[in-house]
């Protein structure tokens, strides 16, 4: 096996599960280095609360194999971080896989790394990264060329394992799969927008919709600036 | 909604996905606390390398409602670490709910907390856990009275659906699996021993087997300290 390099590119309220799911399966890839990285490395603490530590520098990374970004309450304050979105952009032009868990693809479009793409988001997001001009897709894994995208929060298990497969083959990825015994069984059947009872799903989109206007601006903030950026 | 009081009983090594998959469910639950804790608390490495910092003590922990104990590499360890397995079985004996994620109902089999009881294990270490006389149930999630527990690692986040629609409501934890986007999609059919190709099962069951005849002998030794102890 090839060595396989794989950068999570984090900022402060990730949610730890979007990045946790498809560390765990690509860290069972033989092979694979996976690094966690912010802006500033040292501490980071997830929007659970719960703190890491030990992160690198995300200016201190090399090109990578795979940059994945994760979703989070944080993406808001992430999209205004000039500093952070200049890494992923660095990073996304160069690595053979550019990659994003739930609305980690906000991020990657502000990066500039969607143009003419499509991708997947978390389903409360989806028209936002639409608004961008992203072929959004509803799928749960969208590959379309080297960017693979994956929708809401647990849709990064699934993401990897797809990754898994193309990088190192069905057999590596089945395994990875037997291991983290990833035979799914929700005792609810309310995991999708048009599957969950209505009332369910007005409350949660609620919730998203009171951070959408914020959201928005940061999004067409930081890509007025990358055009400015590409113009000089 | 009252409060409700959830610990993670964790320990050097652990599998991050056991408890990161039920912590994100659990965390959405209106009026939640949850506490990560150690015996020594402060920083952990889990078995993926990825290091956790703010962690309690055990020994400082007031009795939960919940007490969670994952899985991982480290298992065999925590079952020699006599002060760990002590303030598990003192937590657990008071808690509302003792629950365990994968390889974790090896700790409370250890701790004495599944007497008598049904409860589910990771899938390659059902044998042992049915040697101890625990009735195993191949169940992704089993209920036994107070006693919750969840198959492999990913079966954590089944498991912490299942306990919040019993602690607080359907439609709460509908709310959750929607928030999560928690609609899997494997891309591959090897989840479950049954399903896995069989060269597939054969490789990953040697790796447990590897280390299996250590933890076997840890957790017989556990198990005679809980008797010597509950003679005196």
């Amino acid at each position: 096996m090839s060595p396989l390099q794989v950068v999570f590119a984090l900022y402060p309220q990730v949610t730890q599960l979007d990045f946790t799911g498809p560390f765990e399966v690509l860290k069972r890839v033989p092979g694979a280095t996976l690094t966690l990285a912010s802006r500033i490395g040292g501490e980071l603490r997830a929007d659970s609360g719960i703190t890491f530590s030990g992160l690198v520098r995300l200016a201190e990374v090399d090109t990578p194999d795979v940059i994945c970004v994760p979703g989070g309450y944080g993406v808001t304050a992430a999209l205004r971080d000039v500093e952070y979105i200049a890494q992923v952009r660095r990073l996304g032009r160069a690595a053979r896989y550019v990659t994003s868990v739930c609305s980690g693809s906000l991020i990657l479009a502000a990066a500039g790394l969607l143009e003419g793409k499509r991708a997947a988001c978390h389903w409360a997001w989806r028209a936002l990264l639409a608004e961008q001009g992203v072929a959004v897709d509803e799928g749960r894994v969208v590959h379309d060329g080297n960017v693979i995208t994956g929708g809401g929060v647990t849709a990064g298990i699934d993401f990897a394992l797809s990754l898994t497969a193309e990088l190192a083959g069905l057999e590596t990825a089945q395994e990875i799969q037997l291991a983290l015994e990833y035979d799914p069984r929700p005792s609810l059947d309310a995991g999708s927008p048009e599957r969950a009872p209505t009332a369910v799903r007005a409350r949660v989109q609620a919730r998203a919709r009171q951070a959408y206007p914020e959201r928005r601006q940061a999004l067409l903030d930081a890509r007025l600036r990358a055009a400015a950026h590409s113009l000089e």
